[in-house]
């Protein structure tokens, strides 16, 4: 730290992203990311052309990909966002309204808490059921800002739209975000809520479902003027958030629908089958809606899971916070990566 | 605007950037872009197995980039943070760093005000003098943040190193950021500086002399506690903030170094000729170290001449700012370009 720090960020505590090893030796079963490439299509919109048009800015209003996303999910462009990742529109939007406070589960994405902090915001974290579900009466009638990630991470659980409208109908003047981030795996989206309540706002990523995280693009559905805000906070601090290439490609994958339902589809039917796998060897596996699986066992502790797992190649996700120590969170690769894990996590545990 | 905004940003303006149309019908010389494509083997460096590889997440830590511009600029890696655009690091710099307040003249690169407002700092915009000329002494022993464009934008001026030796010595307590996002186009850099200053900030952007504007790549030199700090803002807001195509293309470009020396010189060449025939039209030049020049004539207003360009193709920057509206900035583009432009001054003046 330097002697120039202002006072407030020297006690910030960063967010602590996944390991990401430079070498491809590890089974990477620890971020979330796709098993699967992005589509040919996208791969093919890649030319040298577009590689050398990187000398000009890109289009700091990002129209072609909104417009297209805007007609995919049948809404207005001006109901659309788009960020570099969707860790920029959270950021934005902890930035931007969470003034009077925000509330977030406190077993969730690791991240709300930073950003919390970083703004100095009057937070308060809510704790899950002891089976890990969500009480969505926790969080009506509070009047702060309401962060929800649906489903939530890393449990990979789910609540019911019709709870997360009680909680916009409760807070009426209090922002409510739903981070849908891995709502395409089985998830139920709350998008359409957004023509009822001008306190919601979606955020979504590519980075999940659309085998996009290395190009970092996510986006937000919300009222007008609520993305307008999110806008001008862009234009306060990166008009050109997004690269040429992220947009372009970003564009395509919307083209490429078809492509990415039928992975989600093959993330899920692997997923029955790993957790199936799991409990057949005794873990305790959550519910999950997302592309991951968070489980544990009584006979292994879970940082010595990890730890067995990572000296024999395969890389897991495991949180140290004691009440959810005990669990680790296992991305879904493939069918063939999942076997390898089954048949790797036999051999530990034997 | 939205109910939900915080108060402290609801009478923030927000950064206009240049216009960027989406059809490519003008020359365009608004933006200071490069006129060149990146190097060839840039543009072979993105293959379609890179594309593919975007399923998984970026290098949080740019570790392969960085050594490289270590390596190229004789720093070590831990002296340099990378960021997406040279707007990001400035946007966090001002956020770490101001809060003593901040000073940079009044006339330079518009985005400084906005981030000063942003983060509600005291700020104290200093005139230039009557010439556009810098008088360093105006920000000696000031005890807050400084902020210099050196060059200077739109002016295209600069002041010798030894000048921010005596800003960095009489503010020894504060943080002194020199922008040098036009350095190679003829500018002396100060980055020798950061081994003797623990309070100097040196940004730089692959935007202008690199070719890569499109592809959002910044990049900044510091003491490592100044980096680290700005590591910890980065890793608090967007960990991997910068995509993985623009991390693989900047590292080729580091590679291609005598591919852009050459075209910095191109580009300095073309300017010493348009420089040459706006004089021979009656122009007031400012000296200019950059990839654009700054230029006005008593015979046609500045905005009307901005008009009478853009309706005959030809993009111009023209800024409203009182006292600078008689101006135009003018982008260095290709000889051909600019002899097109020339010709097209021609008729608009006669």
């Amino acid at each position: 730290m330097s002697r120039f720090l202002n006072e407030q960020y020297r006690s910030l505590e960063a967010y602590t992203p996944g390991e990401q090893p430079r070498n491809m030796q590890y089974i990477k079963l620890n971020t979330n990311e796709s098993p699967y490439p992005p589509a040919p299509s996208v791969v093919e919109a890649m030319t040298a052309e577009q590689v050398e048009l990187l000398r000009l800015y890109s289009d700091p209003t990002a129209k072609e990909l909104k417009e297209k996303l805007a007609g995919l999910y049948e809404v207005q462009p001006e109901n659309v966002f788009v960020s570099n990742g969707s860790d920029e529109v959270l950021n934005f939007a902890f930035m931007a309204f969470g003034g009077k406070g925000v509330l977030f589960p406190e077993i969730s994405y690791g991240f709300y808490e930073v950003y919390a902090d970083l703004y100095q915001l009057d937070s308060e974290k809510i704790p899950l059921e002891p089976d890990f579900s969500l009480d969505y009466r926790k969080y009506c009638g509070k009047g702060k800002m309401v962060v929800i990630a649906n489903p939530n991470a890393p449990t990979g659980m789910s609540i019911p739209v019709w709870q997360i409208e009680e909680i916009l109908k409760s807070n009426p003047d209090s922002l409510v975000l739903i981070d849908e981030a891995y709502v395409d795996f089985g998830g139920e989206t709350c998008l359409p809520l957004i023509a009822k309540y001008d306190n919601l706002l979606v955020t979504r990523t590519f980075s999940k479902s659309r085998c996009l995280a290395g190009g970092r693009l996510g986006y937000a559905f919300g009222n007008a003027s609520i993305i307008a805000d999110l806008e001008k906070i862009k234009y306060s601090t990166n008009p050109y958030n997004i690269n040429r290439l992220t947009l372009l490609l970003g564009a395509a994958t919307v083209d490429a629908e078809p492509y990415y339902q039928e992975k989600c589809r093959e993330i899920m039917e692997t997923r029955s089958w790993t957790k199936q796998q799991l409990e057949n060897l005794g873990f305790e596996v959550l519910p999950s809606d997302t592309n991951f699986l968070f489980a544990k066992t009584e006979t292994m502790d879970g940082g010595a899971l990890y730890e067995a797992l990572k000296a024999r190649g395969i890389l897991v996700r495991h949180f140290g916070n004691p009440k959810i120590c005990q669990f680790n969170r296992i991305t879904i690769g493939t069918k063939e990566q999942m076997v390898v894990f089954i048949n790797t996590l036999k051999e530990v545990l034997l």
